[in-house]
């Protein structure tokens, strides 16, 4: 089993590191990830530029590729051949915060992973929800990295689900403190951005999103709700946007078109 | 009717403007759009870095911001307040090639929209099918404009639908060609990129997405296949990508923790 790790925080992110090493028990591993952050990045495709990739370590002294492209063009580039062996797993993360409610399309991590589903290979997100503790950016990931190992080896076991994006979200707690995993649906983000309106040194106005961090409805049964309750949150995401009930509606107005 | 226009093309791309003169003949227009391309580049919010808007004119002569953010930044911010006046609509595009099929993650016309409907306005991605025909980017948009009105015409009367983003794609014919309108569901996108490996002056290597241009499984009921036949594509996107059928999948699983 063939196992390519990605990021959307950098490679030299303790996240990726430990999502790595998680992965090294179950597989072979590729690392393939970006030179810099990318998030709230979204699904990138990069097509009007070039992309470089060197060669790199990684804090435990293993080799890993480091591209200047998007998290998304670092899954695209060894599906596209970069690399020569098969990929079976796409995994990403871990993302130090959570990926919940509507971050999901804003999110690095998770659009890496549609990426991967996009061109018919799985594709699992990992994030951490650190933000839930009154604390900085984790540097230790072992409990995270532990439930990412325990999630994929469900995964392959079970056999890997064609065209779904597994959504992972960890609760930052111990393993022993999870209460366990439960599947869950996308709950509701609610952002409390607000705009900051500032002037620079030369009074010219600039202006720059702030606000407070968001925080999310917590209903049973999503996403939000199982963190909230220790809870390990496996979301199954599909790249189908369709909103057939809508498709009801609008089939009823009067659309002709002269 | 204040309808805020933004696009992914860049401020003086000609798709844009047309979107501008259009939606004139509807409501009170503001123009805030991104001062450079940024085609496929997915959903951002631009929260570590400031952000500039400056006043700059359309080729009409009409007043327009242009900011250094993504599109999705020129919709959030007029929401955040940097515009006093509400805002009721939000129109992105119109893109000079299709968002179809799995295009609609990756493309900074489609997040536009979705941006406006996390926040609660009505949003509407409309692109040109121009790759249909063996053509250059169109300068012409007077017909995609002419079906652009008449589509937010329709939907003002009707009554906007809430938490709904709806991607319009418009073929690339005068409207007396076109056939109607057609709700529709997202079809398959078939890409056919690849991996181009070069050699840079220094004997480097380099690395570029390339291949063909993607094309689509032309199927009755999608938005590939509407606009293969000659209609105008209405697909409503939903921002809840759960996967229902595989949550029960999952559930079957045996995801004890320990």
């Amino acid at each position: 089993m063939h196992i390519l790790v990605t990021n959307d925080d950098g490679v030299q992110a303790p996240g990726l590191l430990a999502l790595a090493q998680a992965m090294r028990q179950i597989g072979e591993v590729t690392v393939v990830a970006p030179d810099r952050n990318w998030s709230a990045s979204g699904h990138v495709k990069t097509l009007e530029r070039p992309i470089r990739v060197t060669e790199t370590l990684l804090a435990d002294g293993t080799t890993a590729f480091m591209s200047d492209g998007a998290p998304s063009d670092c899954v695209a580039l060894p599906l596209l051949g970069f690399l020569e062996n098969k990929i079976d797993l796409v995994v990403s993360g871990i993302n130090p915060f959570s990926n919940i409610g509507h971050d999901v399309t804003y999110s690095g991590t998770v659009t890496a992973a549609m990426e991967a589903v996009i061109a018919g290979v799985p594709g699992i997100a990992f994030s951490f929800a650190s933000e839930t503790k009154p604390a900085d950016i984790p540097t230790d990931y072992s409990s995270a990295g532990e439930m990412a190992k325990r999630v994929v080896q469900r995964f392959v076991k079970e056999g890997l689900l064609e065209g779904v994006v597994l959504n992972v979200n960890i609760p930052y707690l111990s393993p022993d403190d999870m209460k366990g995993i439960i599947i869950t649906r996308q709950g509701l983000r609610v952002y409390r951005d607000a705009l900051d309106r500032r002037v620079d040194p030369r009074g010219r106005p600039y202006y720059w999103i702030g606000g407070e961090a968001p925080t999310g409805v917590n209903e049973e049964g999503t996403d939000v709700g199982a963190l909230a309750a220790g809870y390990v949150s496996i979301t199954p995401l599909q790249l189908d946007l369709t909103n057939y009930k809508a498709m009801d509606v609008l089939r009823g107005w009067d659309w002709e078109i002269k």
